[in-house]
């Protein structure tokens, strides 16, 4: 680590200009939550390894900034030339670095890195003290990372129209409906479940996320998409021949959006071959193009360095119209997320009837249904070792074992007593801990947390209330003990994309970004509760919005409800149920009635008979 | 009223510019919520008589803008000239004059009536179309107004410190505090109860509010009041002295303005009456005054008239810091706000016991306690009437008779059956309904609403947290059945000053100004239900934040509860307890006993075991 620090500081003092600071964000050049292990930039530099988080390297400091899901890991990944600085408690890094950087301070960043939104506010907390962000032309991280894994050259592939429910055409006449509503005549789309949604095709270049690396151009007559041509195969190319897309190199980006910006982009590929004498530039006919002279960009997304390139006059600042569009599933989507869930859940039930097997026969414990008899001696039976490593890959196996399975959204999250207060505890083979009877391991639940998952998930709106709004429901029973989750109760699902979608949210933190909560979005549901040392609790299904059927409707808005698409049970000897009232345990009992329902027809017999147990009725005791 | 229009148009072609529209507000200089007689210019053009709304007169049109609570209302007593705008429903006053004004129009407004803030806004609105808002030299409403209130002249009153627990000295010392602290050499106040708190005086310029129409402006060692002399007696003058206010002329207030923007505003009575040379001026001595040059104002409140007066390039733009101070209640504040709703509450119960003989005496109703039997015919024994004004003065009789009894802090809302649905109705001796045995009226209660005045009013949650976040917990029960209501679930309310006050609300709609729920601030919890032509439901207690004793405190932010201070039992036979949850039973259990035990010293015997009665406890069906 220490070596580290010196190379990069060396380099800071050879940059021209020199460097007082270097900020190492975690994002990549489409500023994903999650990136390939080449685009892991700020964790080779400070050996923290959490999604989000953001290093900054001074002449004699180095410090690093991330939220709540990630104190206790940070504590124990971070070396002691790093100083942790917690998100929400300690200042912002702007603030921090307006404040303790010196005058006219030059602070340098890779601008495909940051977005260009993020670039500007530290521009502002920099103008006081005459501070200067500095865009590096190369990344002075990739000039000292000797190992740095190679390139990927993964394929790309078409997802079907069985999935997607939606043609590349229809994507793109919607798409180019609303530039013209907003009389924009292109659009930069940068951020890859976007891309991979518009365009119907998914890739492998992101542990986790079934995405391609790469960028897309659209204007009102044609398309183009920017990616590592050998990752494009001859089939691939005819589709997107057939669909009018014209494939260029994924560095081509840059210049094209120069040429976009100054409508000068050509395309050999238009959709609409008409004679040169109605066409004004860039194939953009006279008739349509009237006033229509926008290019539409979403600078919360968007680089810095590709927004650099734009027009400033000419850009419509606005989220990207494709971040709704993608949350609203279709039918075909929600069909195949509900039916993807049920597999799931299958598995799930099939794991933890191994399990329960599995944690009598080796460790003598009590099993999943009776109270655990700690006085009572414990057998010693060990010939195999259970971890929670070990516990997980078969929970994959499971997974794996079920039809259209292609891979975990995230790493599983599988983590023994203290473990389990490490919001996203990822266990290692070698450090990993053993499973033991005497401490919660995954799918636990408690009461509280229990009734703020049924809270949220039970709940009524009305149409326009915000993720937001929302959130206490889940919290308020926590309060109550003065208890609270260092993490939002909510995101977006997206389908056979990434596990956080937006563009809403369920979370404590209001968000000028934030949109209402609307039929057909996917929403998650997870209350927690952590005890650092002790345990951690999480309760998460992935619901549905749909439109309820209220007995009145005031304001003639329409209200909403969630349909919960997860079946799993909930462990009833973790569940004190005193605390629940009529309505919670009512909620509960038809969740368990259904989960066995539904859930039957893939289980064994044995399996079913446990799945039965487990979603008795609760009553009051 | 047609006669009115056509008179403001005449002058509105005469003025020069020539107005293409005039916007009448119905604040007056100081943007207050509620203006004496002579400043309800907007009542006068539109005959709007509700507390909120904006009117808006064209050459060929005449819109008025209001709110929820006043829809119903403005439907009632708007002529057929007027078109009703509903305030989150139709577009906002600024959008639709940018929409539907011609290009270049020049809309007229007193600039003494709107804030800079609202001004600021319609002149961004206005920017796309190159309109303007052109401020008027007079108010136009004025000049053709024949019957026009006189000035007031009602006596400026000091308010003990008995009852105020902090010295005007104490008050301008943490005030220039504040304002040392943000570099600002002086401050102007605009809000009548800000002027009122700050130097411990009260008035009865403006019904319900006990203020005097008075500015004032404070600056490191001097401070002003601008006030009409006549309101303030040689006493009053003499407290003035003492505590080194100078009062002026109440139109001086502009001209002053101007001086302290330039630095040149003399004081005749400085509190440091430093030798010359050690001053700098208007008497900032060198040593404060070092980089201490910015006049602190809060644009939401101030006028867009004197805000046009000062130096922007030395403007701190702020919330006023009394704003908060005076949210904050002293112990003193505190006891006297406990003691004041006890006496209160024994005067509602009072009340209770006189009206529900009353409705059995003279309407044969089968009382308070017993359910409605609606076949048996009802005796006709009426030889009085009860109307909604007789049964509301007999209140206010009973309210009278205590101790302290100042006035009401707003005109009782009293309403029979359908007119509850008329969210703030203020019935009329002439008009006004007749009690009706089969009706609903005041002090009304039903399940849903109780289970969200509880929900809010029993709710425990961290430091930090806004009240639009807890706005959601009084409402949520409405909203299972697809209901809700068209008005905030909470408000400040002042220690002898204004029923509504700030910086914190409990609102659905989420604000940029919003201030977090602090231990000592007061709030309402007032969730209602309203069926237009039907009935209207209100439950409203008013709180006390206090610090929780929470068995944990998760991040170390301190966790909050709410004291209700407001006594008067709920009317169990409008509560279908089968709706209620345990912990709601027990609240209300431990409310009702309270109840009971705290009013009782100040009741008669029968009156306290009709109290008795009233509050005994409830039990699950």
């Amino acid at each position: 680590m220490a070596e580290i620090l010196s190379s990069l500081r060396s380099l800071m003092a050879a940059h021209s200009p020199p460097l007082d600071a270097l900020v190492v964000p975690s994002e990549d050049y489409h500023q994903s939550e999650y990136v390939s292990a080449r685009d892991t930039r700020r964790e080779f530099v400070s050996g923290f390894t959490g999604s989000a988080g953001l290093a900054l390297i001074t002449k004699d400091e180095a410090r690093l900034w991330t939220d709540g899901r990630y104190f206790l890991q940070a504590e124990q990944q971070l070396s002691n030339e790093w100083t942790l600085m917690r998100m929400a408690e300690d200042p912002a890094v702007d603030v921090w670095m307006a404040e303790n950087l010196p005058e006219e301070a030059a602070v340098g960043v890779n601008p495909w890195c940051i977005s260009a939104d993020t670039a500007h506010r530290w521009e502002s907390a920099f103008a006081k003290k005459k501070q200067k962000l500095v865009q590096t032309a190369t990344d002075i991280v990739d000039e000292i990372w000797k190992n740095r894994p190679a390139d990927e050259a993964n394929p790309v592939v078409v997802q079907p129209l069985e999935f997607t429910g939606c043609s590349v055409a229809e994507k793109l006449h919607d798409l180019r409906g609303k530039l013209k509503a907003s009389k924009a005549r292109g659009i930069i789309i940068t951020t890859l479940d976007q891309v991979a949604w518009l365009f119907n095709i998914r890739g492998s270049d992101v542990p986790y996320c079934p995405v391609v690396h790469a960028f897309a151009l659209v204007t009102l007559n044609s398309a183009f998409l920017y990616v590592d041509r050998r990752k494009v195969s001859s089939e691939v190319n005819s589709y997107m021949e057939e669909n009018a897309i014209e494939v260029r190199d994924y560095t081509a980006v840059s210049s094209d959006v120069a040429l976009l910006a100054s409508d000068q982009l050509d395309s050999t590929s238009t959709i609409n071959r008409k004679p040169k004498a109605e066409t004004v530039r860039n194939g953009t006919t006279e008739a349509e193009g009237a006033g229509v002279d926008l290019v539409w960009v979403d600078s919360s997304s968007c680089s810095y360095a590709l927004y650099s390139k734009l027009n400033l006059e000419k850009v419509f600042q606005q989220q990207s119209p494709l971040a709704l569009a993608k949350a609203l599933k279709n039918p075909v989507e929600l069909d195949g997320l509900r039916k993807s869930h049920i597999r799931d859940g299958a598995a799930v039930v099939q794991y933890l009837v191994w399990l329960d097997k599995q944690m009598q026969d080796i460790y003598g414990a009590s099993g999943y249904f009776l109270e655990g008899e700690t006085d009572k001696k414990k057998k010693d039976l060990r010939t195999t070792k259970l971890t929670e490593v070990t516990v997980s890959d078969k929970l994959e196996s499971f997974r794996a074992s079920k039809e259209h399975f292609r891979g975990l959204s995230f790493p599983t999250i599988s983590s023994v007593g203290p473990n389990a207060a490490i919001i996203h505890y990822g266990p290692q083979p070698e450090t990993c801990a053993e499973v033991d009877p005497d401490k919660i391991y995954l799918f636990d639940s408690g009461a509280q947390v229990l009734k703020g998952h049924i809270g949220l998930g039970n709940a009524r709106f009305p149409n326009g209330t915000n993720g937001h709004t929302l959130d206490i429901l889940a919290r308020i029973p926590l309060w109550k003990s003065g208890l609270d989750y260092r993490h939002g109760t909510g995101h977006g699902i997206g389908s056979f994309l990434f596990v956080h979608e937006g563009p809403h949210l369920i979370s404590f933190r209001p968000s000028a970004r934030n949109v209402p909560i609307q039929a057909s979005m996917t929403v998650t549901d997870e209350p927690g509760y952590y005890e650092d040392g002790n345990f951690g609790i999480r309760l998460e299904n992935v619901l549905v919005v749909n439109e309820a059927d209220t007995k009145f409707n005031f304001g003639d808005k329409g209200y909403l409800e969630f349909e919960h698409i997860t079946w799993a049970p909930y462990q009833r000897k973790l569940i004190d149920v005193s605390l629940l009232v009529p309505e919670e345990i009512e909620w509960l009992n038809t969740y368990h009635s259904r989960c066995s329902e539904i859930l039957a027809p893939y289980l064994n017999e044995n399996e079913r008979s446990w799945l039965s147990k487990a979603t008795e009725p609760v009553t009051v005791a």
